[in-house]
């Protein structure tokens, strides 16, 4: 295999201590050892999800946690699910499989109309679902907003945070977010494999004991309290988790969270003044993703010229567009541990690539000088 | 931390390639290289199960395969769930999620009385889960008994194989059962974190789509013709797999399977001289385990004097009883890439340990004895 650089919205390039920290002998999971691992994991993860409440981390995909989020609440009737991308649709779908669900659908690329959401939340919804940064279209949808109209209507807000938690602004507690979740390969920095769900307490008034045995967050709070997980956990993601939030840590907060909005903003600023077209459509409410900038294809260039190149020759791994999406659309994570240099070398490649097409016109500077801040 | 040796039922002690396997930058897994790494683990899983069937490989931990097993083929009206060990009990809880649930129960350490299976199955069950291997016990249960009756009433036959694929003879289609179960972190040797599912044909006519939306095997198995998973798998965890199912097919699987009988039989040979007395009340149909060994806990002895002096001096730990059986047993795990020398370090320490308490006699020579096979 190549060595390569993954700039795609997850799984992220790993820092090298991160590699290091999963390269050692297993330890029992119900060992002191692991538990001191276990409940720093904890402890770190809650200011990234700004709250004091309860954290849930489960062996699975991000969408283990998304699951688990709905179905472990799932005394609530209906929700409201805000579908703006493929994340929000997800939700969508999972809720069908315990609720009733308004799918209040925009689309993909466009943003959310907070009078639509007020409207469906209106007609008796107990709860709304939404995705705080959509990776599939590159948007981050207004949190605050959401949860402003959701308390209006006594209603639950459960929000994706997969992709903004540990790289963006989330502040669940001073916002109103009830159950947030987040994925370990993502802004935090390790490798796939684990989800954590962050949980208030109003949330804790709509627990359905009827959830799927796995997903069940009820059993990994309780389990917590002794710093340990109900089923035999992904230790070696955990190792891996614990350094990524240590990194963080000796990062800081803030400054990762600035360091994250400056690349994102220098990817956008290189893409305009190259010439490219960003693909979100934005309202007064909206913005753009400070993790990930998704970009319309130019024309006459297909997905294989691009993306297929860009890894041939340079070992640069982007992301197309999903779905409906595909070959119109190309997408630059920059997430977790990502620095200057490794945005550089990825739009030089790019640059390089499209210009050769007569697809764009030099325009590195721009986002070199946007990177100047940090 | 402390160099140690683990020597429980899992997860288990990581031979060393396999931890290399793992400390490496990541890959997308929508890549060729992943790809590949994914396809070569759900063939070389077939022969470990016995089966030319359907593998899905969830990212999870064996509870997660156990739950998906259930859920995916939940049209089954009623499940008998035979239940003479903690992961007994474990379907019986997940089943009574999905549908009705006769739990046949025996008391933990007892095997299992194939009458009372029957009686149970000639009530209407459309299915029966049970252990193949109850690491809570240490008794290997009569796999090819139970799916005998299974067959006469036409019942579907759901097995958690999760302690003995990889290490013990399985032969899922040969002997007619329907759906199996395995971890990663125990016959097969690498960490924990993955789940595998094997499903024969006829089971596809008890799926349900309400199964949960993270535990649907369908959408696995769908995904899997494309070399892919359905949600972003823990890619490091693959890595591992897939180095430890090399080391399996290096090793040849029946000369694996040999290893840990022989392992274990040195183990029981060793207690037996010893004077200890093993746990299990084994009945014509059931065996002892040849993966994990359950011993009494001599009189006179504490857990704490035990497993806490061997942990604490020498660095080794097995396990204790669990639930009810905490303190009156203690477990040894042979399973994974453990060798000879493993298990000599291991019963060496216990045995000083225990004549120091003067609650056993010196037996070594009869463990050394049993080895000298392989």
């Amino acid at each position: 295999m190549k060595e390569g650089l993954l700039m795609i919205p997850g799984p992220v390039h790993l820092h090298e201590r991160i590699i290091r920290a999963m390269a050692r002998q297993m330890v029992s999971h119900r060992s002191g050892d692991f538990e001191e691992i276990f409940s720093y994991c904890i402890e770190a993860l809650k200011p990234l999800f700004g709250t004091k409440g309860d954290i849930a981390i489960i062996s699975g995909s991000g969408t283990a946690g998304m699951e688990a989020a709905i179905a472990s609440f799932s005394s609530i009737k209906k929700f409201t699910c805000i579908d703006n991308g493929k994340f929000g649709e997800r939700f969508a779908k999972i809720a069908s499989k315990y609720s009733e669900v308004d799918h209040i659908r925009f689309e993909w690329g466009k943003s959310i109309d907070l009078d639509a959401v007020e409207a469906s939340l209106a007609e008796g919804s107990e709860a709304v679902t939404f995705v705080h940064n959509e990776t599939s279209t590159g948007i981050l949808n207004p949190a605050e907003g959401i949860v402003r109209i959701a308390k209006k209507y006594d209603a639950l807000v459960i929000m994706d945070g997969i992709t903004s938690v540990g790289g963006d602004e989330v502040k669940m507690d001073e916002w109103g977010v009830d159950v947030a979740v987040v994925g370990s390969q993502k802004c935090i920095g390790a490798p796939p494999g684990l989800a954590a769900v962050a949980i208030g307490k109003k949330a804790w008034d709509y627990y359905n004991e009827r959830v799927p045995f796995y997903l069940d967050l009820r059993s990994y709070v309780k389990k917590a309290e002794s710093n340990q997980t109900p089923y035999t956990p992904a230790v070696p993601l955990f190792l891996a988790l614990a350094e990524a939030l240590k990194i963080i840590e000796e990062e800081g907060l803030e400054e990762r969270i600035k360091r994250h909005r400056i690349l994102s903003k220098a990817v956008r600023a290189w893409a305009n003044e190259a010439g490219l077209d960003l693909f979100p459509e934005l309202n007064e409410y909206s913005g753009y993703s400070n993790t990930v900038t998704a970009i319309k294809m130019p024309e006459g260039v297909t997905d294989k010229e691009l993306r297929g190149t860009l890894r041939e020759e340079f070992g640069i791994t982007i992301s197309g567009g999903q779905e409906h999406l595909k070959g119109k659309i190309f997408r630059i994570g920059t997430m977790g541990n990502i620095t200057k240099f490794h945005v550089l070398a990825t739009l030089s490649a790019i640059e390089s690539i499209l210009i050769k097409k007569k697809a764009i016109k030099p325009a590195l500077h721009a986002a070199v000088e946007v990177m100047e801040e940090i």
